[in-house]
């Protein structure tokens, strides 16, 4: 049998033992599984941002790779362990909201509740899911198990709510979904929909105390210290400052608005 | 030859060509091993928390898997390098008493002093072990090389002092040896210790300017902010704020005491 | 056909999707190879750093690895893509000087312009060429692709002005490169260098406001807070703190000077 590929993505850190026990425990069963960290940095109990994250990373991956995503700050209560099955993959992890994104990209075939103990570890902690629920089934998955095995179908799992860019008469108004590590700030309009607002129209653009009045094609056009918008790697309207760091010089954090109104030409 | 997985642990972090170093050095020797982070981000120099690690996710790994562990203050001193044989495992790291808590778990049935420069890099350097000798010892191990290959074998080998949790009276007194991403405060007290002493009486658990009167099962038991105690995944008591963070919130940090009180019922 | 190493270093950290969208895409044109990061925690933009690092690790690793370094503050822009054949490995990444280093210890046989856009993603955003154009190129050559597809071949390729030290008079003037997470305080004054200057002399060695008289063989010889100096792992100049942190206790950054004066004897 062919190796399988099992991604991670997690708030757990990697200073911690957690990210190895769920690495061991899936290796234990299948040791011929490639496992690749998406991230284990995900902010500690922000779903909103692990699902972003995971969004804009599992479409790269191989057909059939299982994505195993665990950020899960009501782990041990009511919620439930879910496995969704989409064209291409299949993910594991909390129903939480987790795979709000995910869905967006592919349609979502087939939702299972994961309940049959056969597959978990022998003792559940109700602290620790990742190891003792999540990572047993990616393994058993890997090793070509059918999820139906592992419970029940659903017919409802949890989304999270997420806003959308709004058009208010002449603007176009958005926010700051994400910040990467060179302090690039991500909105949450995408490119489809900037420039069906825009048309041939000029506009202007304010975030913070920054005002712009077009878009770069890539970071390196901006002048020193001059911010500037483009369209990032991931469709979306971003803010940047060349070989700087917009973050730090416009103070944004998550959920800052974005502004663009359209001028008169 | 089937592939072999390797652990690695270290004080490293990953900002540097350390860690990289040794995966090269391995691969170079055996190109069909799974290399297997646990953390490279213990506190530098701290011998105790890499213990710590080491022995919450060891056990989760296949049988015959290689551990390797080098935090290693005293490189290229007096000290030995070693390999330790357990019933399941193989570990190779400093005699520094890095494997204290790993044969609290698994009985040593065999220690090496790994003295034959056969099996080391052509050139050691006094400062880095890990990649002159232990990585390629880890490598050769993998490769089915019998470990009295690499030295004579020894009788004693490097503990640490660990502190256990100590009854007076009508106080079980601990402290917290371990911190994680989260915050959560975990104490070296284990479940069974505590309730062993307990027993069938209410208690008060003290720890900083927080007062508790119950076990939580999960984190998600715990209301806003409330300071929680609960058994942890690796079974040890624990302190936690749900969603929160218990270390910035009590101001916590390792070797902090933690007092349970029995109450007269 | 036997696994590939392919490894990875780049300045885009963990947190974000990059590292995993860039594996994803090198995994899903071959499965089979071995992903190794190198680091992700290059200083953001940082050329120079990317080089040392990767011109400490790069040798340790099988013959015929693909190294693919990402440290790349002019994507997009008119900075070309190159790859760097040397006697025993590949070299992927922008034409920026991150291949400087590398080239002082193997001879580069053949330099390719990556132009062939039938080797990238269908879509090459401006943003994100680790992605986009190296990625898939590494995991075509390491499917035995004849690195003359992906492009014409160059005469010329940039180079980093790499400061050496230097002799005036009695004394010999160097700087720190590099500060590793130990806050060892790495000199671009290598060991060869040192001891041709100094022969047989008494020297006195100047970093900030400690002032030494000798070497060191190992970390473990220095006393409690001595300021240390050393031949380190790599072969260079270091100075350090046994147990502690000689960057924080000297409050030195990188290109600060260091100066060894020859003593009359």
């Amino acid at each position: 049998m062919k190796n399988s590929i099992i991604t991670l993505l997690t708030d757990f850190g990697t200073k911690d033992h957690y990210v190895a026990s769920m690495k061991g425990v899936i290796l234990n069963i299948n040791a011929r599984c490639d496992l690749i960290d998406i991230t284990h940095e995900v902010t500690p109990h922000d779903v909103q941002e692990g699902a972003f994250v995971l969004a804009n990373a599992f479409s790269f991956f191989p057909k059939a790779t299982i994505h195993m995503a665990v950020v899960d700050p009501e782990v041990g209560g009511p919620r439930k362990s879910i496995l969704l099955k989409t064209k291409n993959y299949i993910f594991l992890g909390p129903d939480n909201g987790l795979f709000t994104l995910v869905a967006k990209q592919e349609k979502v075939q087939k939702v299972i509740h994961l309940t049959n103990p056969k597959y978990f570890l022998p003792n559940i902690t109700p602290t620790f899911h990742g190891r003792d629920i999540f990572a047993p089934i990616a393994a058993h998955l890997s090793l070509g198990v059918n999820p139906k095995a592992f419970g029940e179908e659903l017919d409802h799992w949890q989304k999270l709510e997420i806003r959308k860019p709004e058009v208010k008469g002449q603007k176009l108004l958005g926010e700051i979904i994400f910040i990467d590590r060179f302090g690039n700030l991500i909105s949450n309009i995408d490119g489809e929909t900037f420039f069906r607002f825009i048309q041939e129209n000029a506009f202007t653009l304010r975030i913070k105390r920054a005002t712009l009045h077009g878009l770069k094609k890539g970071y390196w056009e901006g002048k020193r210290d001059e911010v500037i918008g483009l369209i990032g790697s991931g469709g979306f309207l971003e803010i940047s400052i060349n070989k700087g760091n917009a973050q730090k010089v416009l103070r944004v954090k998550k959920g800052d608005k974005i502004e663009i109104r359209k001028e008169r030409s």
